[in-house]
């Protein structure tokens, strides 16, 4: 079995404990860690493994608690317009022509700028579900699919509900392995779109399956309102008492909710996808952030999908997270740096239902990233935690120079080895320039 | 006289008139454009000057408003502490020990970040103007130097008021230059920190310099209460009356300025430096830029010192700006891409005092960046427009390859031929440990 010590200048664990080593260790074998301390602490070797001297920081791969990687082909399409003609003219138009490969494109383009950034996983809410896993097993990345089910759009070519459902059924089957890079969920896209009983009856299949429920809850202040105003209450109400949240969910935006709504979400374990840059460039709202944190509620980072970003820049999320939390309360002691890595690492796996990634610890995946700290952005350290407040504040994904997933290295000095990208670009061009034409 | 043409794939000229052209050709002649259009309409040559195919994008250089870049020598200190123990606490105690040669490393590393970012003018406010001016000078970046005036910090190591001026005046002498790439202006630190005559006097000193004055205004919402309460109305409308706009004046952040306020900026031409990332880190507040701007007001994008942001990178801030701007208003129309990308460029210049640079005109000065446009984030690219969103949704500093000052190329395939980078970062490391430790 493989097995191999990464030494690293700084170590950061990424977990409750907020374990940071220097210079430390992280040993693994067969894919998983075995042992993650200070390098003076080390156990003897026991075995012939070998020791990469990477200096650098090395800390777990990033988790994308939210996204729908594929819309790289649409990225920047109607940028400006108002969000319901954003989405009936330009978004859904071209969303309604695309083939299988074209999915297949544009998931494999935002896999190669996921890992080269340093997001080892992502949790994926699309449909072409076959297509999405397909190339992201071929980038190496770990992945979360839930797969989307939505009343209208594509209705025609992905099957009427029953059929989605059985579909569905089949491909989790077929592909849900947690002991692979690749577990499977159920999404249904929201409530506004779906309506409750549909809701409902995908939050039963999930439970069933005992999985995720990944659903589009409280984006925006109108989504809903006709629902709302039939049941007298918020939608966060509504669904919480139809016993959609019954399971395991993860409810991605959460803008419009209340002081009460809050309250209940915390009660019945519904995670949080944030995805702040999303919920200010569609002009959204600002979820709030330190209310749902404090109540309790575990939180993790999405970038939605680049679309409506239009990057797959997970640590442009993080700074983007701690400065509104800060802006809108009028207070810079809020989300320490720490707290601001840790929704995109250890509380996104947490939320996105992985409990073996996230965090470098032992028996947890070996995904994880190295940041090269010889740049201006880092400069100067006078104490560790001026290097966490530069990781949240200066670094940026360009710092990521290595990445590894399960023990597997698929970014070797910046350079991905698992996607063809120059290839990518061509066939998203291509293919974005017919999604427009028709 | 140096003559050479570059042709570029994208040539965005950052006007009023918003001229896009592909491709296009800047021809360039002793360090001043001489030429711009598409490559189709472009005049034979009557001189023996050199193509060079540059490919990607060309665009002019960007100008940081509003900045302290020698406390790159304190990025990071005293993360998280309120404002005031962040000040007293972190900031003063390691400035106040700051040598002539701590800032002219502080000034050089962080010249250095903002060249290889795309950042060729500055506008600096800080103490020891002749080492900031000898660094910048020797990076080969343009800056507009106001050298600050403050009532108490420094004030023993910097002269009593008097002889600050004294010196104010001499440096003016000595180092602006519009026709070269410094100019100098006067910058009282504050109302709340010299006192309404302070800043009147130096304003004074300003108009009878013709030059600049470069004030910080409404940065925070308790910062001027005393103030209010004496004279029974805002900060702006106090300085306003006592006449300190009456000459050419930058006021830096404007956060607590009600609509009266901006109405009475916009009459009495005062442009303003916006620097939404400090803003949101030190939990200041959100500058109303849509209102700023619909009164007419030129508003250039700062970035701050980088203590309190903590990046010297402007594309991150014309994102800022524009996802803040649409998501206080919940509005996904406000905020068009050339408007980001002006508010960088030349409307900063403007807001700077600068009648020169901040876009590719005939007659401007030759400072000029290349953008590499094959990249992830610039696919797909279906129509000019979707090339523009990119540049500010998903492009980011990196895909800056080559930078020219007048002409003369400093960055060079992303390398920066001007300063000694290395040892900068090992200078700053060294020398903010001593700043710690006293």
């Amino acid at each position: 079995m493989d097995f191999a010590r990464y030494l690293a200048d700084v170590v950061v664990t990424c977990d409750d404990a907020g374990n940071i080593y220097s210079p430390g260790i992280v040993e693994v074998t067969g894919g998983v860690i075995t042992w993650v301390g200070p390098e003076s602490d080390a156990p003897e070797f026991t075995s012939s493994g070998i020791i990469h001297d990477i200096g650098g920081l090395l800390m777990p791969g990033l988790v994308n608690s939210h996204c729908h990687t594929p819309m790289t082909l649409v990225r920047g399409a109607g940028d400006g317009l108002p969000l319901e003609r954003w989405l009936t003219e330009a978004m859904w138009p071209r969303e309604g022509r695309m083939s299988v490969e074209d999915v297949w494109w544009g998931m494999t383009l935002g896999s190669a700028e996921m890992l080269k950034s340093g997001i080892t996983t992502s949790c994926e809410m699309y449909l072409f579900e076959e297509s999405v896993v397909d190339a992201v097993a071929k980038s190496g990345a770990r992945l979360v699919m839930t797969p989307g089910v939505l009343s209208t759009l594509h209705s025609q070519s992905h099957g009427k509900s029953n059929d989605r459902l059985k579909t569905l059924m089949e491909f989790y089957d077929r592909y849900h392995d947690p002991s692979s890079r690749i577990t499977v969920g159920i999404a249904p896209h929201s409530a506004y779109d779906l309506g409750i009983h549909m809701c409902r009856e995908l939050s039963d299949l999930a439970r069933s399956l005992d999985t995720i429920l990944h659903i589009h809850l409280a984006e925006t202040q109108e989504e809903s309102k006709e629902l709302e105003e039939q049941y007298g209450k918020s939608i966060t109400k509504i669904l919480l008492e139809e016993g959609v949240f019954d399971g395991q969910t993860l409810a991605a935006h959460c803008v419009w909710v209340d002081d009460s709504d809050i309250s209940l979400l915390a009660n019945a374990n519904v995670s949080v996808a944030h995805c702040p840059v999303s919920n200010m460039k569609l002009g959204s709202g600002i979820a709030p952030l330190v209310k749902m944190i404090v109540a309790g509620i575990t939180v993790g980072l999405g970038t939605d999908g680049p679309a409506s970003n239009d990057t797959l820049d997970l640590w442009e999320e993080v700074k983007v997270a701690a400065l509104l939390a800060r802006v809108v309360n009028l207070d810079s002691t809020l989300i320490t740096p720490m707290q601001a890595l840790n929704m995109a690492t250890c509380d996104a796996a947490k939320a996105v239902g992985l409990d073996n990634v996230g965090s470098l610890t032992e028996g947890f995946a070996a995904d994880m990233i190295r940041i090269d700290l010889n740049h201006s952005c880092f400069t100067p350290i006078t104490e560790t935690n001026e290097l966490l407040a530069h990781l949240v504040w200066a670094g940026s994904n360009r710092r990521v120079t290595d990445v590894w997933v399960e023990g597997e290295q698929v970014v070797v000095h910046g350079d991905l080895k698992t996607v063809d990208e120059e290839k990518a670009q061509a066939e998203v061009n291509e293919r974005a320039m017919r999604l427009v034409q028709g």
